[in-house]
């Protein structure tokens, strides 16, 4: 199934629901900060993995613990549906455990 | 810094502090299961990080979201330091959040 | 496309053209010994990418500079042609330069 | 061992022996185009693998096959001999195999 091109109305409705990610010189783009390289890496080659059988690829810089991401399809000169999977996928690796929401309001992890 | 051989007492000592781990043919051991091979490779990046900049690599294999380690220390012929250093760093890795104790008994995340 | 069993006549054919691989309990098993442990897991990234895109992943073991990796399909019951195919990708993986054929019978890298 | 900060003297004469690299905005820069993503992401992690153990990590980002990577010492600010000794590793590992000179002055591989 070929990439589909979105719309500025959908890119917005999806993006709302993009945790973290933001529209930037037309990409979808986040920025992580991990404990260290070890961690940072490790998450990245996660990201190769499922990017790899996606064929859909990252744009993405790397210095120590930070990683820097834009997504954008080639294919269809701008933001696809393929960018917001793969930015969801990329949100799960790099923050597996969602906050725990204890009853009366605490917070736990 | 060389490895030091631990004898069979320090093993059994330091074995009783390290979660998951047991002596199988004179070797560390331990098995991991995942959620699927993005994060079983995706650990096993961050171990080869480690153990390549420790300088002291881990027997292991892996089928899918299986990883099985085996630790020992060639230049001693037993069991070193650096295997108990080596094994508590991949359960850092493979469950980097452990179970939260809450107030009152119950368990989060 | 489901992956195909193949008949006994059929591995044999696919054998002889599959440098290195044999037939080592019921599965395509191939060693490979690299420089050290850096080329030798900077190589098993690139067989997971690989497998992960196939969805068709290896059972292999390492330690240091060997890789050992057996291939079967556990929907068949045996050997399948994703097999084959995943076994011609790890040989231009491990192998990249095939020894060049000199003129006068010389051997290049 | 400290990284030791290198004199302009001192970077033109060892960039005239790196191959490839050159002096952008104070840092070591050289973008490297492998066949795909799974040559390309396989030598970053070799790379981010002597990375780790030298602790000295690069400046680096990925698009598909390219790889562009920057190197300087931040406790230095500046360029050190570690980031000589990073290029020369990450040389090996893009280009493994140099062009083989054959007598006559023909050109193998």
């Amino acid at each position: 199934m070929p990439a589909k091109k979105l719309s500025e109305a959908e890119i917005k409705t999806l993006l709302s629901k993009a945790k973290g990610w933001s529209l930037v010189n037309g990409k979808l783009h986040r920025e992580f900060t991990c404990d260290n390289f070890v961690t940072a890496f490790g998450n990245m080659t996660r990201v190769a993995l499922v990017a790899e059988a996606m064929n859909h690829h990252p744009e993405w810089s790397n210095v120590w613990n930070k990683v820097v991401i834009d997504l954008h399809t080639h294919s269809v000169k701008g933001i696809s549906d393929f960018d917001f999977v793969l930015a969801d996928k990329i949100n799960e690796i790099f923050e597996p455990f969602p906050p725990l929401r204890l009853p009366g309001g605490g917070k736990g992890q």
